[in-house]
């Protein structure tokens, strides 16, 4: 089992995390050497379900925070392992998770270490499986084994965001639209119905698209809704009798699945619409007393959170949560993702600064 | 290996093989089969190329005539096994091949079985990958190998033409015409440029076409310009970077494979468009001699072709061609393909007519 050493600096301690390969599914090397690293602190209880380890200090304080990050990665895309270089406008630390994200859980793991004694209770949650189908989601599954580990009065998710608060996030629906035709014969075309040439009007519409960007908590949101697939075609001689175009709408968190999806099929009306994936945005919630105290201790700008993060999962649970993590977010999933090693240290010392009650 | 009885009646037979499944690429079984009942008849010689089978009778006579059919499929779209169904306006046999053209198979076969002594020589051929790319076509690969086997006065092509002479047949050209965009999340989607989106216009093109109809010896040709594919999409969260359409263009024989080509580049001017295929047309060429003496003999009346077929192969060799087979075109590559009985016996007894020189 590889070891990881808590109290090694944050970015040494980013680095052995990236370099133990953790694509979705494939956690348990990451897990178990994250459990047997905690299990060493007595300050902590330690619990671990399936590939997901939860960390918690019981002091009896007043309040209790959730600080979460996933430990698993998108497919291996010859970016490990990791790569430190030195710049002049600031080192960087290159390779899959850098960004997205073991940077985060390695700041994690440092205050989980390194703070014996913070001012709020915490619990520390480094799970499996965001990168994938929910049920998968090691955070999903553990709100439904564990709920009573889930609650908190605020939570952060570590996600990255520029080291940044990103607050609330947009939903996601996913949905097919289909024509339909007839086949025949490509040589005499005219006895059939072509149905990829019926796609016209739907990517037409899809051009005609003006995303709403609605102003909520003084964040502006911003709406997407694209084609992110096509299909169609039976044969290179056959007039093809189904297309089908996949949609992605993103849509800002002052609107319900329901209203999404009744967006949706308003706006593809006259086509056979099929939603296939659907999860809620998550209102910023920059009103609730916790949220707000913890963006004046870290003193940041809160920007709105324009992807789909595990944020909603809490929101939906009635906690505050805002994103706050090292990383460009533009970065997740790319080849080339690499973290600032400034937003390591920032991340930390903040979150070490509101832990211990030197702000906040 | 599925057992053919070349004695048995012509219906028996084309039900035999149709149902050996010989989608495209998986014509071993069919070809095993069919070279196996050849093989028996020692008024043959019998010739395997690939999945392409060749028989020839050598009896020394003033002409010779190729009778050629192909033994593959497009795919199967819940349309096997065979089904006979008798009605009273004359009986029907249904199933995938049935038309395209396991029936004009079945009269091959049972000619080279049953006519021992013919009055004019015949090279029988039976040939795989028909419904693909041309590079696959076992009439091409033979012309190549063995251009000898090709040589004749004349060729019939048995492709479904409802039994009655169809001459010339239209080209084709497959395109590839191409979106491109930028890649990026979908969550921040304005940063990245939709290429399924930039097919709006190639798809509203296609639908604004209008098809030439040129009239060549007395015949009208109808021309066609059609999507047969179209895919696009990297991962449901992702804007696509490409797009890429599938084209068909079927031209009349007036028209050059350069002529065509032209035409489409036009059509689809300010697009990346890649030639995929093409196969130019055939003239009617109902003057020549021999298919003159052909329809005279059969005595029947003459269509155009609109579909592309080998027919234009024997043509750029300067041999006469036409297609005469039973079922009809309009049915090739529909689910609900059948084939009359009445087109069977009827292409089965004016060959052996034409054959064993009752007529002509």
């Amino acid at each position: 089992m590889p070891d990881l050493d808590l109290s090694a600096d944050v970015v040494t301690l980013t680095r052995q995390l990236v370099d133990i390969e953790s694509v979705s599914r494939n956690e348990q090397a990451i897990a178990d050497a994250v459990e047997a690293a905690l299990s060493s602190y007595d300050h902590l209880s330690v619990l671990r379900r399936g590939h997901t380890v939860v960390a918690r200090t019981d002091l009896g304080r007043g309040e209790r925070v959730v600080i979460a990050g996933h430990l698993d990665t998108v497919p291996v895309n010859a970016n490990l392992p990791s790569r430190y270089e030195e710049r002049p406008d600031g080192d960087l630390l290159h390779g899959l998770g850098t960004c997205d994200m073991k940077g985060g859980d390695a700041v994690i793991l440092r205050l989980a270490a390194g703070i014996s004694e913070p001012v709020r209770d915490v619990t520390f949650i480094l799970y499996e499986a965001e990168e994938i189908d929910s049920e998968f989601n090691g955070l999903n599954l553990l709100s439904q084994s564990d709920p009573g580990l889930m609650e908190a009065d605020f939570a952060i998710l570590m996600e990255p965001s520029n080291a940044e608060v990103e607050a609330g996030c947009q939903g996601t629906l996913r949905l097919e639209v289909r024509t339909t035709g007839e086949r025949a014969h490509s040589a005499r075309s005219w006895r059939g119905v072509n149905a990829i040439h019926g796609a016209a009007e739907i990517l037409g519409r899809l051009n005609g698209y003006e995303p709403r960007k609605p102003l909520i908590d003084g964040l502006e949101y911003h709406e997407g809704l694209n084609a992110v697939g096509i299909s169609g075609g039976v044969a290179g001689n056959v007039i093809p009798d189904e297309c089908v175009v996949e949609v992605n709408h993103r849509f800002a968190p002052d609107r319900s699945e329901a209203e999404a999806e009744a967006f949706v099929r308003e706006f593809f009306a006259g086509y056979d619409v099929r939603l296939t994936d659907s999860a809620p945005g998550a209102l910023p919630g920059l009103d609730l007393p916790a949220a707000k105290a913890f963006i004046e201790a870290v003193g940041r700008e809160v920007n709105p959170k324009f992807g789909w993060t595990d944020v909603a999962r809490f929101t939906s649970l009635g906690i505050p949560a805002v994103n706050f993590g090292p990383g460009d977010p533009m970065l997740a999933h790319k080849q080339e993702e690499f973290v600032p090693v400034e937003h390591l240290r920032r991340c930390e010392r903040q979150l070490t600064d509101w832990l211990t009650g030197v702000v906040g």
